[in-house]
């Protein structure tokens, strides 16, 4: 599934990010081969090269849910629509964007079936018969899954009519326990966004407008996209006691008590791939970083004649058996195309590190390693490639951190006049302001501005100060920006 | 989630296979916690431990198949109708049972939208873009995804309402390449069933009646289950060009010359939980094959008094370390409850071995090992635990094995007169008879005994013979067999 595909792709030019983000944005998808609309309106296919990052951010993150006690399930698919409409907020939050099957095995059903938005309601009420004691205590489950809604404005991996994610949900005895495992899934998501896919984030608590429909309190993990636009990366939710005692999820006690569950629900989709996407990319192609990339090396080949071409794929064949032993996640191209076409083909892919393979590196027992992010080149004896390129891994991905990291700080501004403020949202910058806590002050904020409210920063501190809009105190600063 | 749980089930005695198979079954799942039915008719809650089983499953095949080339991608659930629609033969076995979604976003939708059945159409005419040469073929995708059929007479794991399962889709340039990988897969399937859970398969080709909607020809695993029904554990389709032909899916051949393209798809399903309870299970509970167990060695721990607690658990936690760093899946249970209660928990859900640990084996320096599927126990050296462990997991596995198949080749019977015929369908047997080949024929022969052509087994010899119903000419014997 390549050569001719690549030769259409050669002629695509990608749109430079100055001339349309928007634009630049598919095109590196389509250029690398990520995915593409069905044909669905809004429903994406995900092409094998962009599953295969989605693989890993699976992999990744069940590994870590596991590690503190999560187990795996999975529920039906179809809730009734009586179950969606059991919490109020919840109910009003979703309804207008579910699908519905009302027809199947060729008659119309007697209740509507909602495809799931999300499975609150369907799990809540299953979990109300598995709880029945604190023995049973706390129930901590996670689903990988497909989910729905319809959204009228669709952009691939961003924001898609159907989508692949994970949710967890737990219930536990006391409130604080409650809190602390909301956190708890946070850090693993922050923990993931910074250190697998190098993406700089920003955490804290949603603001009552801002926050999931029923939850009692919204975390959330910010980041910033090359347009100075915000991307909520992934949210951990506080659910209180909004759904226990809705979907009569209550226990008996240590003392023979009954009491409501408390809960907490937190999930992170595919849309993390636009995050990836636009954080590290260039006006070349896609850029990944080391940690979640399919392909962390490619061995290219160059051979000018028939004769050195056995010498050079045998020699390549056997430096990638190299790398695999370290667990590199490395692969040849030998084909027999000019070696600027298969450059140009990995270059749009974001593999971090291609290396180069021909006769004279072969004679002068060196290879060249050349970096995507940088484009640096770095002639390395082919004694230790396994080593150095390791080390090379390391020093790109901590590379792509810190620079997104520093081009997020230059973005960033903390203002306290309402010009200023306009001005830095409309430059596209993350704005730390003071807010007076009131929902339609924000709801005036964003219409004005197309500005939210991202989150209150857990590292925001406490300082007097009067809100940019209305000037009535506040007592700590919160982050504004535009969002996708 | 266990003890009050536990206390619940206690109370629940397992109906007895001769009793009344069929509540058996639904009882060994319950008391097992593998599943249970949602809120919707037919459409199944899967349980964390059912879900680990069908985690292990998806482990081993995905990398069996990726080892031959296939990669993963994720499909759109919804298709539009009219691409049902194409495929003659593929509409009219499915459009009987598929789900749809009339309204979405609070509006009645201009086509409406099926939930997928499975995904020929909607990846065909994908594929049918990215296909334009002989150099990009082979194309080997698989996804791992939910599929709803409206099934009226849902069983849990074997015929629910949504299920979940793999469907690998291949594009070939040649038919005989096609046929090469539709067996491949199918080899793959017969590995998996017979190495990993244990089961006995005969495979071979389905009659016409019997082959999927659309395909030119359908391959199949068959196992029988305990009532000596036949459960198909997985099919591959050698689709010929009937679906190429009809979404358009061809390709510039070597020679410049447009060709259609030679097509297979295959799919595995959670339908083979039901087959791995139906094969090995007791009038217990759950008995699982070591290779597909979520938790192969139980260390259960005894002591009477407070005192000895402490030591017993100490060296539980200890064994259970020195087995995981075997990458043994070994759990421990040191609830302080009666060693019975204990024992009861994990007969029902299967663990191959127990180990009881209480201050005696520890002053002796041994352990007992108690095999789940025999009841025997064995007195076993502590020192060499993880060594003894590991052996007597090959035994409980190759055990089960032969056991199943001891089972068939016993309700297994060669038959030359319809009078034995119905009569060994009847008694619940496989049966190997002629058949004149006849559509109609094995029609009737469904009608009057219930059992349909399971397949045509690769290792049927051709021999002369009369059909067991008609006297017509035959050259080989076929399976028939009730059904799930």
């Amino acid at each position: 599934m390549s050569n001719s595909t690549n030769e259409k792709n050669i002629e695509k030019k990608i749109t430079s990010r100055k001339e349309n983000y928007s634009q630049w944005y598919l095109d590196i998808i389509d250029a690398a081969e990520l995915a593409e609309y069905g044909p669905v309106k809004g429903c994406m296919v995900i092409k094998p090269y962009g599953y295969a990052i989605w693989e890993n951010t699976q992999k990744i993150l069940d590994k870590k849910f596991k590690e503190t006690g999560v187990q795996n399930a999975y529920f039906p698919m179809f809730i009734p629509e009586r179950l969606l409409k059991k919490e109020e907020d919840h109910v009003e939050g979703f309804a207008p964007e579910v699908a519905v099957v009302t027809h199947a095995g060729g008659k119309k059903l007697e209740e509507p079936l909602v495809v799931r938005p999300t499975s609150e309601t369907i799990m809540y009420d299953v979990f109300s018969k598995w709880i029945r004691s604190y023995r049973d205590l706390p129930l901590l489950i996670n689903q990988w899954a497909n989910v729905v809604r319809w959204e009228m404005r669709p952009r691939l991996f961003l924001r898609t009519v159907e989508f692949l994610w994970q949710e967890g949900h737990t219930v536990h005895e006391t409130e604080a326990e409650a809190d602390g495992r909301a956190r708890q899934m946070l850090e693993i998501y922050k923990d993931f966004a910074e250190n697998t896919v190098a993406i700089p984030t920003i955490t804290g608590v949603k603001s009552e407008t801002e926050k999931f429909a029923g939850a009692k309190c919204t975390y959330t993990v910010e980041a910033m996209m090359q347009d100075g636009k915000s991307l909520q990366f992934a949210t951990s939710h506080n659910l209180g006691q909004n759904f226990s005692k809705a979907f009569d999820i209550n226990f008996l006690d240590k003392n023979g008590v009954k009491q409501d569950g408390w809960q907490t629900s937190w999930g992170l989709s595919t849309r993390t791939i636009g995050g990836l996407i636009m954080t590290h990319s260039d006006d070349k192609g896609l850029v990944l970083p080391p940690n979640i990339a399919p392909i962390q090396v490619i061995i290219t080949t160059i051979a000018a004649s028939e004769k050195d071409r056995e010498t050079v794929v045998n020699k390549a064949e056997e430096i990638n058996k190299i790398l695999k032993d370290k667990n590199i996640r490395s692969q040849t191209d030998t084909r027999d195309l000019r070696p600027g076409e298969k450059y140009y083909e990995w270059e749009k892919k974001g593999v971090p590190i291609r290396i180069e393979i021909g006769p004279k590196d072969i004679a002068n027992n060196s290879l060249i390693f050349v970096r995507r992010d940088t484009g640096e080149k770095i002639k390395s004896p082919i004694n230790n490639v396994a080593e150095e390129i390791e080390k090379l891994l390391n020093i790109i991905q901590s590379s792509l951190y810190n620079k997104a990291l520093e081009y997020r700080k230059t973005k960033t501004k903390t203002v306290d006049s309402w010009d200023d403020f306009v001005k830095a949202i409309e430059e596209g910058n993350f704005v730390l302001a003071h807010w007076c806590g009131e929902k339609d002050v924000e709801a005036q904020i964003k219409e004005e501005t197309g500005a939210t409210i991202r989150c209150i920063p857990f590292d925001s501190k406490l300082e007097k100060g009067k809100c940019v809009k209305t000037g009535k105190p506040s007592k700590q600063r919160v982050l504004f920006a535009r969002s996708y």
